[in-house]
């Protein structure tokens, strides 16, 4: 019973195509307009085969092995086959895939792009986190570095051939960054001299490109003290000159998970660097990737989720133990036919493929805020984007985790030991709950920022579209579908109400039901999904697939979605009497 | 910032004293009718002592190391100082507390030695699974042996001197021991020669002893097939003559965690044995020992959860980050203030101190059972251990490691690296879901055997005993307490009569809610728990303790009740349509 990966394609063009409708929002794109869904079945296709065939092989590997850092030089050496992955990554043109023709891209949609990644986290997440960080560092240089320092280095970092890290977090400044230290002082040249100390810097050092370039948030001479008073810089670890930058490798964490990832303590004494936009506008240079930056962490639990279900179904319809009630004759049935291992496969399942499709619909927002010609309705792709982004990021890194450690459990023993695959699986998504902001983090951005700034009115946008599917279920026979997303929708509404009213008068009120806020909201929105799907379903040529799918999508509806009741009820009950707590 | 441990000494005091009143149980049964709660404290604070100087200590270290095996001989060496800590925990007498004076015990009742456990396991999971199965084989030894056997290895087993492993699962035969192959051939000298291969057999081989005894189900060769022929014998790595029997250990997994104890894949190759119990009634031998064993299992997820809980609470109190609406002044405030944080917080100490009421009050009635002086009230004893045990075993185990998992979230980053606790803590708490029967299987036995089997019997007695609490929290003025402990109540009522009429007409009814089943139960014995230990908490003298316990049994009616209802509302539905799996 090997470990293995079936790249989902099938769904993935479901929901691009039937479910999301993707080719009619191209078609209105100029960047995609000449875009057909047979090329990106064969990209997807081949990136498919890229992670099945490249990277899941050097997966356990990376693991076993991990990172080895010279503690002399700092040089840091990835698990064996890492560097041949990667080289074989940038010949392919894998990174530039999304990134602007002008700079040496291929110019297509962000949910193409997201499909991928999917499938390459899905195979080796150590692995993937050198070049995650690449379309991020692109996107900030060329929206924010001077032409010199685009000249130097886009080109390259579009291309992949240089790699990015981004320097945020010092010992004291992790979810806070209002504490950061560094400092950078000008030369006059017009560059940085850049001192202090980065901690959790992934992909800090490596050898898997020469150069590589560092966004460091640091704070100049004359900085105000808070998140107001930071600045971006970038600092290449080897100068124009061709001399090495004075920034060292101090060491690398061994970590519960992603081992084949080098998560670098970074020293940076006297290193040249160069601004990145305004002076003590780092942050929001920063901030203007965080959308795409956070929307990959989400895929990165969505592609756990799939691997960890695929393998969990395989082994369940293989692995035989005792009598099921629903099963056949012999001394012993597969587990999958027994209604408990069934509940967890069906859970897996319909998680897996409803937050697909949110998602994938958060990309497919992205992709329309940037390139629609209609600037009404870019606007209104932008605050679907913003409002969507916490959620994918918090509810699919959650139940990335979760999903794979109930996939361990159809394992039994078995789940436990390391020569099976979904123990690194679990162990490798428990960070995406943590990184690129907490899920804490995320929730409050989400119900502070996303929903109550604006008075609701991206979220009430969102429910409109909503109701419209559930209206269109409706109309096709999916009455139970079309009651449980308007039931859902009624709940939202309500509970956002609620907590706009008390947020007025009592300012911790949405602090203490942010969390629940977020996964009630994301359970409206898989009643979305799988409305939307159940719908789409219902066009689909083979019947044994689409009756397949849309049992899986009501058992979502009849299993999953109870759960929102008790985050709604937390929601409304807005505790004011949440204790503090003392030192015991 | 270093992870340490506290004995929780002062709540266990209060559950053993005030919650559960144990000392008037002990006055009335003989064997404990001299035990004061002096000398349980002192009993206590010991174990305390021992658990964070010398288990502590060495847990981290055995995780990194792990045992190594000789491919050569098959000898294993345990990690550096489990073997001197193995030694002082025997000459301190700990293995024997609860075993009868008559083998050498010191006849403690179980209840004392499940808060010992909860100590030790929380400080070095791994180590513990060597002398954690001696209770259960010193039961079955005691139980079932024939006298020969008894004393070549009873007062051993019961001192700690020779250590015990339980050869169960095969690699075809896990969840389901009646496709259990290993073969069994009686000698003409009333022998056994054993041959087969075992797999995941906890301490099957190692250094800290120099005997063994393997406890190993097998088949007779007139066995009928399934459970019903299943033999159990004892298979001693050292034989009477002195000479090596002939057992190997062919490997040791690589696992998650736990990596200090030693899961060995066991040959047994004509190897030399001793008939425990009746031919053919192997099963019902260990499952004599089965509640027991399962409570351990359950004390482990409490231990973890304690462990986790009360270090993450140190780190939020000393780690400060942004400022929170309900902190002072400052740059930052320490991230305890945070109200994602105090849920968090407030989520795992109400789930830590409620389980433990729950635990420990299954291993009174265990003690009890057995020595009560009244029959009807070992009857019922009997029949409420029968009941909680699976409930404690699943539900303390999944709180475990998913509270583990909650408070590596409030280390942020810091909890994903090694040089924290937590996330070992996470690691090892993971195995206590799967071994001693998945949760799955507790849940099909708390449900059929349990509830079902008796018509509901042994549940209405406990609910008796629950509502009696809540009359008396509402004659003392906790009017929420008793009001959510009746609801509670009444809820696990319905749910039952519901299954219990649909499983008449429908067999597989009930396989398909057992474990929403199992944790709508959960709730009420929590339900129970928070309104017990909110009423004893009135008598304390401390009122600042006093009324700070009080706050977080309320946080848990309050916050945590509520998902009962998705559970039990999951339970009444009992959807007859949960699809059947197909290969994808």
């Amino acid at each position: 019973m090997p470990w293995d990966y079936v790249p989902p394609l099938a769904d993935m063009r479901f929901v691009i195509k039937r479910v999301l409708g993707a080719p009619a929002s191209w078609a209105q794109c100029a960047p995609f307009a000449d875009l057909d869904l047979e090329t990106v079945d064969a990209v997807l296709q081949e990136a498919g085969r890229f992670a099945a065939g490249v990277l899941l092989p050097i997966n356990a590997g990376g693991d076993a092995v991990g990172c080895v850092r010279d503690a002399a030089t700092g040089e840091v050496r990835t698990p064996p086959g890492f560097r041949e992955a990667y080289r074989a990554f940038v010949d392919a043109g894998w990174p530039a895939l999304p990134c602007d023709p002008a700079w040496g891209g291929q110019g297509l949609p962000l949910l193409v792009d997201a499909a991928t990644r999917e499938m390459f986290v899905a195979c080796n997440h150590g692995w993937v986190m050198y070049p995650d960080l690449l379309h991020g560092a692109y996107e900030t240089i060329k929206a924010h570095a001077g032409d010199d320092l685009k000249a130097r280095h886009l080109a390259d970092v579009a291309a992949g051939r240089t790699l990015a890290a981004m320097a945020l977090t010092e010992p004291q400044a992790g979810s806070d960054l209002g504490l950061l230290r560094t400092r950078a002082e000008p030369q006059a040249d017009g560059s940085l001299r850049l001192s202090g100390q980065k901690i959790f810097i992934s992909g800090g050092e490596h050898d898997l490109t020469d150069q590589i370039v560092h966004l460091v948030l640091c704070r100049l001479p004359d900085a105000p003290p808070g998140t107001k008073g930071i600045s971006l810089a970038l600092v290449p670890k080897w100068l124009p000159d061709g001399t090495r930058n004075a920034m060292h490798c101090d060491g690398i964490e061994h970590k519960t998970g992603i081992h084949g990832s080098a998560t670098c303590a970074m020293r940076y004494e006297g290193a040249t660097g160069w601004l990145v936009g305004e002076p003590h506008r780092g942050l929001a240079a920063m901030f203007l990737m965080m959308n795409s930056a956070r929307l990959h962490v989400g895929l990165q639990g969505l592609g756990h989720q799939e691997m960890a279900t695929q393998n969990a179904l395989r082994y369940a319809l293989e692995r035989a133990q005792g009598r099921a009630a629903a099963g056949g004759g012999g001394a012993a049935d597969p587990i999958a036919l027994h209604p408990a291992m069934r509940h967890t496969l069906l859970r897996l399942q319909a998680l897996t493929e409803g937050q697909r499709v949110i998602a994938y619909r958060a990309a497919l927002a992205i992709d329309e805020a940037a390139h629609h010609p209609d600037a009404a309705r870019r606007q209104r792709a932008s605050a679907l984007a913003a409002l969507l982004t916490p959620v994918v990021k918090a509810f699919c890194t959650h139940q990335g985790f979760h999903g794979a450690s109930a996939a361990l459990q159809v394992f039994g023993g078995y789940g436990y030991v390391r020569e099976y695959g979904v123990e690194q699986t679990m162990r490798d998504a428990r960070i995406a709950m943590i990184y690129e902001g907490t899920n804490e983090i995320q929730a409050i951005d989400l119900l502070l920022r996303k929903v109550l700034a604006d008075g609701g009115a991206a979220l009430d946008l969102w429910l409109t579209e909503a109701r419209a599917e559930a209206a269109a279920c409706a109309a096709v026979g999916l009455a139970d579908f079309a009651a449980a997303l308007h039931a859902e929708c009624d709940a939202a509404q309500q509970a956002t109400a609620a907590v706009a009213a008390a947020a007025a008068g009592d300012r911790e009120a949405p602090l203490r039901v942010a969390d629940d806020y977020l996964m009630g909201l994301s359970h409206t929105l898989l009643a979305w999904a799988f409305a939307a799907s159940a719908r789409a379903a219902q066009g689909a040529a083979d019947r044994p697939w689409s009756e397949a799918k849309t049992a899986r999508m009501r058992y979502g509806v009849q299993w999953l979605l109870p759960q929102a009741r008790v985050h709604w009820q937390r929601v409304r009950a807005l505790d004011a009497a949440l204790p503090v707590l003392a030192a015991p």
